[in-house]
């Protein structure tokens, strides 16, 4: 297993089972039709648990003050290796509504609450 | 809530129980001695359930090719307020010790059973 396989060689920063979190910021997020919503620009993680609990999406471009996140619960994600990208699984009309915050977001300690209610996701 | 109370803020990148992967990175670790070990440059996620599993640890000074980390069970580390930083619960002998694996770890599929058998933490 020292050298990779063609075709089925993982990046340096992943493994079968793991992922660096710095490999999940800048990958592309799609809605369920296939449609490119943003990219995951950080990636928030429980302190406790050590549970990835949100990836907050962005919508390209420079993200300067003022500028909002999609926060997509974990659960809500998953990996499509055919578009290179997690699919959120929740329709486009509704993530399209769904609950942003701010990049000052530590001053608005409701959100999670807010958003895992609106995915119907439990905290 | 749109403004930090004095002494009782958070950076705009955690809330009380929540933290930003990017904000991980760059953290500094310590040993039980309180000896500076270096700083954490990534995390490792497990893709499926979403956990943090490793933090890699590097000691500073710019990653070229060839550089190791140490992959730190996450469970192995808890963050000291006073310190600013994680603490190892591991001696700082063992920790001396410990499995390191280079950039292209991904070709070594067997490092996360040798680090969790090292720390005696369950995979």
């Amino acid at each position: 297993m020292a050298h990779a396989h063609m075709g089925g060689h993982v990046a340096a920063d992943e493994t079968a089972n793991l992922i660096a979190a710095s490999k999940v910021e800048g990958t592309s997020v799609y809605n369920s039709d296939g449609d490119s919503m943003g990219s995951i620009y950080d990636v928030m993680l429980d302190k406790s648990s050590g549970q990835v609990a949100y990836a907050l999406m962005s919508f390209g471009g420079f993200l300067g003050m003022g500028e909002n996140y999609h926060p997509l619960p974990w659960q809500k994600l998953h990996y499509d290796t055919g578009l290179g990208g997690y699919v959120v699984d929740e329709s486009p009309d509704r993530l399209k509504k769904a609950p942003t915050i701010t990049r000052d977001y530590a001053h608005d300690p409701g959100w999670s609450r807010r958003v895992n209610d609106y995915y119907g996701v439990p905290i």
